[in-house]
């Protein structure tokens, strides 16, 4: 997996609504990425967090894991998100986090087998929404790899 | 309910996202609110919109659609989401628009009667997510609104 100035580079430079948001990436392994942003360019009405700006934050953080250790692992994919649930727990009154985490290695293998044989494979995965270390909300997303060409090599 | 020009401006003024985003309110009414956003600050890595823009593109026309037609009806609301599903169904290569249409009456009755009643209240809203005059992808979201005061005159 690249390291995370790297991953913030790309991540700004291709989607430009993450340098709006303020998005940080704190943390990327294979298994754990962390992005923060900061309340103010994301706040609301209610001096709070936008919901628009928590779903966005959860999306990227499970599509920056996807999509990096894929690449890490030599896949040359297009990762996308199908479809995914949102529950805002409580508001959010200051800064926030999106913590995707990848705990099943077998989940990860199976996607990747099928992704190698029928070049298209799906995965589910979590983020949790935090604020002031305790959680905030969860999105889960179903996220699709297709493969750039028919060798991952 | 307030005109456009009146909407957008608190839209801009209170959600700042929603300049990043470069949305544009272009219909408002009881019953629909239809929201627009241009590809440029919403591109992501493969040139089409970002999942996190098309979101919050559907939750802010769903909250619009609601925290404008309360305050018209002289209800004084907040107004969050609670929770949302999305569906994207297909890559937007250009600009998109969500469209947020309340058909349902007795939904709305039965809404702001608990409201009156418990002070505080659920509905379920749907947004299509459209480019081209084509359906791009489906929103669904539960918002809820509880009364600043205990009289909504």
């Amino acid at each position: 997996m690249k390291d995370i100035h790297t991953i913030q580079q790309y991540v700004l430079t291709h989607i430009p609504l993450s340098g709006a948001m303020g998005v940080q990436v704190e943390e990327a392994t294979p298994n754990k990425v962390v992005l923060s942003a900061p309340l103010a360019p994301n706040i609301n009405h209610r001096d709070t967090v936008f919901g628009g700006s928590a779903s966005a934050l959860c999306i990227l953080s499970a599509w920056t894991l996807v999509h990096f250790r894929l690449e890490g692992e030599g896949y040359g994919c297009r990762v996308v998100i199908q479809n995914n649930t949102m529950a805002y727990d409580r508001p959010i009154p200051e800064g926030f986090k999106a913590v995707s985490i990848l705990d099943d290695e077998a989940k990860w293998e199976k996607f990747t087998r099928i992704l190698s044989s029928r070049k298209k494979a799906r995965i589910v995965l979590n983020a949790s929404l935090e604020c002031g270390g305790k959680k905030a909300g969860l999105f889960e997303g179903t996220l699709v790899a297709a493969m750039r060409s028919a060798s991952p090599e």
